[in-house]
């Protein structure tokens, strides 16, 4: 059996090797990506994404356990920021999850992304596929922080569930700005904790505003309180997001613009990564090198924007 | 004179005008760019960043106060996420810092970055090198979220100050894993909060852990308390920030490699940026859209990997 074979036939070993080559940007990693796309198009993928300290993992967690409960297979991917400097990940809250560590229905992988450049959206995007080629009905990914990669890894998503807590709403602006257009689903987690009914008074404010630009023309977003220690809350999360994958199912249209909206940032992502480490490499046949370039700069020899210039102008066929 | 001229004789018309360029990506900006690179080097970079709600807007605001005090001129660049749908950014706290205004010491300008493909990280370095260019001491970048974006932006900065609040407590994992390494001054801000020691204590339980990196072995990490709306905490922070930077001018070959990190990774950004650009360009040019690969890609008539390999075959000299 082929070591694509062996991942749609639901091979646990083999599925965690290939995660760790992508993981590790190891070339090889591609020719099974390819082999496996042709399976991939079945999983229901639900982002979750918020800023550090609001109780995602916590939320996945449960969330995982009800699908568990409907005998669905469920794919975690709980992705950190790249962190250059430490090459890793830090786990520990991870290890909450634990008890799903003995149900073999539940795969968690934790993504690092050691690349120095960037591509925390393609490796979230090939686990995706990889998750879903080896058969699991759903994947719930985890990712911390707002931001670019924030917005790129919700194309992915059907549903993306934004998770905030009470008493963040002194600069709600900020976090209007960058994410309130991706939510179709808002949670307000510790809704134990002073203000709890003032940020969800906010967000319905936000939503109502139209500050969310309405591409789901049926879809009012909803919000939940949960408290996901106690698993309050948690069951109407599920369902909000059963309402909206029925929503999204009974508009074919709507689904259709949202696949090819995720096939296009996926593609864009990975001609971006792609393109950057062949001219690197094409330099470094060349005998040329980015530290040497730097060294120009840094001179004061030529300037960065006239250097971007030449190497792509020499890189790219006329 | 030149457009170049003039931003380098502190034209501020001139200047805004060609901040609103490079934020709507305009081709053309790149030429008075080259021009401006010369003249860039001499400005003190401080950047601001941590999870949206923490106050990083009032911190900023009150530290441009303080240098206007010492006589130096300002430059405050606040990079709000990207967002790809209402294509531009909500300024509400800027508000606060309408003092500034009127103060022609101080120039201050908010990011939209309309892109659809990032580039975040490539104009927030660019506005830089402009207000380098223009003549400011000291340039401020406010950055919201944690991931990979805020990491790139902090290589560019000279002191990065990493802003949190009493009771994030819970998750510093995630926290942790992102953006630790990259603080070189970490402030707990709304400090009269429950709280506030123990998060204190718990930044330098990691601090002392080591899980920031010790690239920089002459200095100590530092913490301090602040109540921005206030005021208290200005003072202490202004001096941590004054005493990271006589570290660095202290240890040039340190200061010299820092540089060298910015420069690289500054180059990076552009070369990833512009190779896309250059590929989807030179696609459309031979009657090849990303819509039509979209399609192709959405019929599982081809999978994206070998599509991206196909493309870049063709646009690369071989």
């Amino acid at each position: 059996m082929s070591i694509a074979e062996q991942i749609i036939a639901g091979d646990v070993r083999a599925t965690a090797r290939l995660l760790r080559d992508i993981d590790d940007q190891i070339p090889s990693a591609r020719e099974i990506l390819k082999d496996l796309y042709l399976h991939t198009g079945r999983a229901y993928i639900v982002g979750f994404t918020g800023p550090p300290g609001v109780g995602k993992s916590t939320l996945v967690d449960q969330i995982a356990f009800r699908y568990r409960k409907d005998g669905l297979t469920v794919g975690i991917l709980a992705v950190d920021p790249t962190s250059p400097f430490t090459g890793g990940a830090i786990l520990g809250d991870r290890i909450r999850m634990q008890r799903h560590f003995l149900d073999s229905g539940v795969f968690i992988r934790s993504l690092a992304t050691r690349g120095h450049f960037g591509g925390l959206t393609r490796s979230t995007n090939d686990m995706i596929n990889v998750l879903d080629a080896m058969g699991k009905n759903v994947i719930l990914v985890e990712t911390v922080g707002v931001g670019q990669d924030e917005v790129e890894i919700a194309n992915s998503a059907h549903t993306t569930v934004l998770v905030t807590i009470p008493g963040m709403g002194d600069e709600v602006q900020a976090l209007k700005a960058g994410t309130m257009e991706i939510g179709n689903i808002f949670v307000v987690n510790k809704a134990d904790r002073e203000g709890s009914r003032k940020t969800v008074r906010e967000l319905r404010t936000l939503i109502e505003l139209g500050i969310r630009r309405r591409e789901e023309a049926g879809w009012e977003p909803v919000i939940v309180e949960t408290e996901a220690l106690k698993g309050r809350g948690v069951e109407d999360l599920y369902q909000s997001i059963q309402n909206h994958k029925e929503y999204l199912l009974g508009d074919r249209e709507h689904l259709k613009e949202a696949l090819r909206k995720s096939a296009r940032s996926q593609l864009v992502e990975a001609l971006k990564d792609q393109a950057l480490r062949s001219i690197l490499q094409r330099l470094e046949d060349r005998g040329m090198s980015l530290d040497v370039m730097v060294q120009k700069i840094m001179n004061k020899e030529v300037d960065p924007y006239s250097m971007v210039e030449e190497v792509i102008a020499s890189a790219l066929r006329s």
